[in-house]
């Protein structure tokens, strides 16, 4: 039995900040009121609902959020930014997610989370035409004054903490290894002269790690995985993750492709295809965005079937990942994989996956579980990438020189290991299963 | 690190005493022969392709059949019993699951196999005509026949050692409870009187065991698995494991259902059809055969989901499974899977999954790996029921009192840790990987 | 040109009976009020919908309401039986197929139908618990009870027509060729025995005709179509028609095999298997009455096929159809088929299709057509079978002699041309296009 | 009864000229020999499989080659173009559409056949590597060459008649509305000048026609569809026919499409994905040559379903159809269709079909179909454009003015109604069965 790392106590409430009051901003608001009055639960969410079992004491399984000292869902007060000046109870209307009968029951805590005006640049995002936004002269402006908004909310709500979510649309796809990325001196240098390098994704990353707020990265656009704000994360001491949430079609991929692995069975070629029709999916329909997607989603077979290992088996997949806009599908996004498998001498089989899934029915509960781990992950003390929150992401962010675990089963064990590690008790070797 | 496990080594050939020469069989054996010649790779075989890191060394992965004293593909030698007298050529073109080329390459190999007169009894499976069964008197004498065939054949081989491997149609269903189960002695009184409780499955195991053959079970047919039998192999030191191949869509349902739950991913029903075409689906056309393997097939998710400690989540699942014989699939087989889950608030999802599979394909390489372990754990002193092989089956085989494990990832992380306490090795916490 | 039928006009109101409360008689109503107030279109409706050219004039496209003497959607009256006696309301919210915003807009018409007490016999209908039923001595007193609730409907909304639509669960398979059956003599001699061969389905339909009521089946239940009352429904000239509403997996099947045929593409199989989760899924749970659904099922594809005249085609396809009851479903049903078919050489293709259907959304608009064509076909002196309206039916019922059309597209060419023969034009032959 | 149109006998045999010798003309080529040997069927030919019921004599039903003077397939020779020397036999080989056993059954015949050098551009088909080419000056010279490849292949084999199918890869999508297709002296004349608008398809299509032989085009690309080659071919009476077989995914939605407006039921969207491994689809991979295929799929269900007409139903349909080039499915081609339909009030359900189709299998019958009829309607005097062959193809051409026909069960009337016609009898209005 090891010694619990000193965590602070919670104290107060937590700010949850909200980069983009879309689908999934707002239906992880409204369910977290609906929750609250015992009007839904919070399922999904590896906080609220799982059961671990306490070192060294009865054995009787706990709750997470009993067990850790993780704010309570009656602590968190929300805040953000949109390009639109709707409130949270009109977006959520526009969103189309939640029946009628769930938005009126707190549409009044909805429409109390009006959003600031957002930086934003159609360069990044070609599709979306900004009505509340920010006016600036430098970019190093720019900044200021998103640090300004989270000063002020934090005053206005007495608060002690916050964290930020990024939940805007994705940004137009940027070379990761540009100078202005390489250190914070030369990121601090690109803001003053407003270089385009400098997306609105990173300001907000920037800003937030300023003030010493925990941040988590819910888009696969590029903002806290550059070498400038690692560097500053893990100097100041706050936390980072990242990203682009894990939800539909590629939890299934990382739930599968071990599943295959584990027998033996090998892979010819998986081709993936979505549909989509919300804000996010009509921004993808720009290949600029589309292309930050793809990406992001198509490194996760090679980190799972490590065909260097196994070239037999895994050496020659043909991989395809299309995202295609269709309207009719709404806020729901549709996945359909096609798996070319094969056993015994070679022999092919074929799966296919159709999941007719809901984007930010899928993504909320990530929120909230990033929104209480990251501001965990701060008080006791982490700084830098929470590499124990890759769980939850598409594109887990790593150190240099590690690699990125995409299996959930390993994900999820190194997840309840760190929450062991935490507690001081030892790490556990059969405990995917709870 | 702890010590290693006393094993005798291998010396001489293994046996393969194969119990049906269908399908699957034919195409085991096929498989073997193939690969010896260069062939064909034996994917979907964990001894055979699966990578391990052998601890206390250079840390060079290695494959698991050079880090374990298991027999080698060149050593093993095939028998059997089938109700057909086609030998295991003529049984394989008849099954039609190899192409032709393949066939004929091992042509020779496959002639010399002859299957020897089986235990038949209508009663148990109704679908198939039996021309090459045994005459006996009483069932004691049947067990008797089935003895002096393994020692004949050992004998011939000139064999130390042999594992029996049930490949064999479904049995009609039987109550578990049945006095004549209760005991070894109870058991053997009941053979004296040809007591119609026997079945012919467990004549096999109870002659296998009686040999000090290992023993697995890849049918769904009650065999070792009564308290009689599990009683004798432990205390004669023999190993026996079971039951039913994991091949298709159960392997699926293991695959996705600790997926699900891993992200507590709620799930209100899960129905699943399947079609099948070969002899094994033309037995499954009866309704009492048909009922030993739905069985087989519907616990799996329970023990998994753990409904008990998450009734929001897991507690009220219509779980459907059926079985259909449809002529068109042949060997093939294909399963449709109709998942509904819910995610926040207990919104509603969908997933559909068809798998175009090949019962055959997939069996083969459980039945060398099977062969191979069951054969190891003799050599090391494991009698009784091998906890460590349910990665192989749908119903494992579990001591009283112990719950079976189904998770496939737990399944593997118990295989790979029971192949490291075999080498006195320190058993490993994030191993699902390789 | 031909001349036009004498059609007598409609007068007054339009009595439509619904044998059955549920799902599709409450989706019915509630549509039609909804539609009246311009809540909502007839979508799935030919009468209210579908465009036709008439004959001899400007040629300008008319809807087909338009074109013929129908009742209007503001002339209809409900009326009706249930084994419950919730209202229209309450069984419609039960049955949940209806956003409630829908139903709540239409409460008030809704509320004032009640269902009158149904004769009900546990023995046809295993699965359902009746509470408002009807008591009575023999099974003619029956008939006569139902006749007088008829006469009183009529007398109370001062009717002159009315139809009848059985919209009630599936009844236990009957064999169709009992003495009881054979004649109206034999069937009013059974009727004062109570021969139980006579069933409730049959005591309606029996009921309507003598009351001059135009009847249609919709559930396969063995009703009108026994000789006894297709001899009293063309003597008393009152149209009968049936049965079993082509709503579902069937529909695509009379879509998919002429299709395929017309390409002279070969079928070795056609597996489709359905979930339903609502009270008609619960009564198919019951083997007997899944009898009677499967073989109204079964026999489309050889009467499409044409396997006699196609032997190297069609004459040999495993057919299998199945229905399981699946709770999640509710209301909605889901079909599964998988079809093997061949091409040139006979090379073997597969197609799947996932049909995510709702029962009732698919039936109301049917229920309407015939309500309103029944009683067309009444004005115009059309007594007895209606062929011309197999468009609507799984099982299409036939003079003896004649074969069942069930191409959907034939079937819609025929039900074209019988309207205009009604109004005295010329039959067309490229018409299904409209 | 009408008058039988005068038809030229056939007489000698018939040649057949591939443009392009690829797996769907070597599938076809090989099809013929074997099923001329008794060695396979002409699955899913209308001339040698249906049946039709000749007017005015016994009625009893005959197969269409009997009923009209067709060649038989004895009389077919067969030549071609190809950018690879490979002969037919060593390209059905790379092709891996037919099984070993079949293709050595008649390999000689196969490698008889030779294809001749091709007239090619890389700028028409980018992804393709031309080995096998001609040398010309002007496009008029290439013109030439051509004509005298036909002209030594009739003197060869001392043939009357032939024709010409374009079995050749997708070409870069053109813009229609050139000046050099508007009338054949300007088409000339960039012939001379070798202007950049002409593509090698136009140039094979207008060299059939000069040598008046009968022109089928089975790709997208534009040929015989251009004012200048329509003109030439009704003045000279030439058959033409086209455009892009109707094999897979299209002729699915041929299908579906009048099933589901048959039964008024509404389109809300309607999403295609194809996904191809074969030198088409290395084709299709380039975008230039995928516009011109994508184009040709997406008119079709505006013609079939007229918005126009059915603005609630149909006027907003979000149609979207995307193929991809997927190695591991080889010459197979499988599609995946969401359809999103509504019915009764607007309410909402899904159609999802898995069409796993082969490309050669479909289209060798419809290249035999073609060859024989396009022949036949030169005998019959019958120039032009052959709109009753719209049956065959994806996107029909037409006559100015006209609509083209895309709904498979009007096309099948109109093609049968023809052939009723050449015989001199009536047309038939139920005629859509056999």
């Amino acid at each position: 039995m090891g010694e619990a790392r000193r965590i602070r106590e919670p104290s107060g409430k937590l700010g949850v900040l909200l980069v983009g009051m879309g689908a999934v901003s707002t239906t992880f608001i409204a369910g977290v009121e609906l929750i609250k009055r015992g009007l839904g639960r919070p399922v999904g969410s590896l906080t609220q609902m799982a059961l671990m079992e306490p070192g060294g004491e009865d054995g009787a399984l706990r709750r997470v959020k009993e067990l850790l000292p993780l704010y309570r869902l009656e602590d968190l007060v929300f805040g953000g930014w949109d390009v639109l000046p709707d409130d949270a109870y009109e977006a959520a209307v526009t969103a189309g997610v939640l029946e009628k009968g769930h938005l009126e029951a707190v549409k009044e805590e909805l429409q109390r989370v009006v959003p600031w005006p957002a930086v934003f640049e159609r360069r990044y995002v070609h599709r979306i035409e900004g009505t509340n936004t920010k006016r600036f002269g430098s970019l190093r402006e720019a900044a200021e004054l998103i640090r300004e908004d989270i000063r002020r909310f934090k005053r206005q709500h007495a608060l002690e903490r916050a964290v930020m979510i990024n939940c805007a649309s994705t940004e137009a796809y940027l070379q990761p290894d540009k100078e202005a990325y390489s250190s914070l001196e030369a990121f601090e240098r690109a803001l003053d002269v407003s270089d385009e390098a400098i997306s609105p994704a990173m300001l907000y990353a920037y800003a937030a790690i300023k003030e010493g707020v925990g941040y988590a990265n819910g888009a696969p656009s590029i903002a806290a995985d550059i070498p400038a704000l690692v560097e500053l994360a893990r100097e100041s001491g706050v936390p980072v993750a990242g990203k682009d949430f894990k939800t539909g079609q590629t939890l299934i991929k990382t739930i599968m492709a071990p599943g295959l692995k584990a027998r033996m069975l090998g892979i010819e070629g998986w081709y993936s295809t979505n549909i989509l029709g919300n804000r996010d999916g009509e921004v993808l329909d720009d290949p600029d965005s589309l292309k930050s997607k793809e990406l992001s989603k198509l490194s996760v077979l090679e980190w799972i079937l490590q065909p260097e290992l196994y070239p037999e088996l895994y050496g020659d997949i043909s991989h395809v990942v299309k995202i295609d806009y269709y309207r009719p599908r709404g806020d729901s996004k549709e996945g359909w994989d096609n798996i070319d498998i094969f056993g015994w001498l070679g022999y092919p089989m074929q799966i296919k996956i159709n999941f007719l899934a809901r984007d930010s029915i899928l993504a909320a509960p990530v929120v909230l579980d990033l929104a209480l781990f990251v501001d965990l992950a701060g008080r006791a003390g982490m700084g830098g990438i929470q590499e124990w929150l890759s769980f939850y992401f598409k594109s887990p962010m790593t150190a240099p020189g590690l690699y990125p675990e995409h299996d959930l089963f390993i994900q999820l064990m190194k997840l309840k290991n760190t929450l062991r590690e935490l507690r001081g008790e030892e790490v556990r070797r059969h405990e995917i299963r709870r």
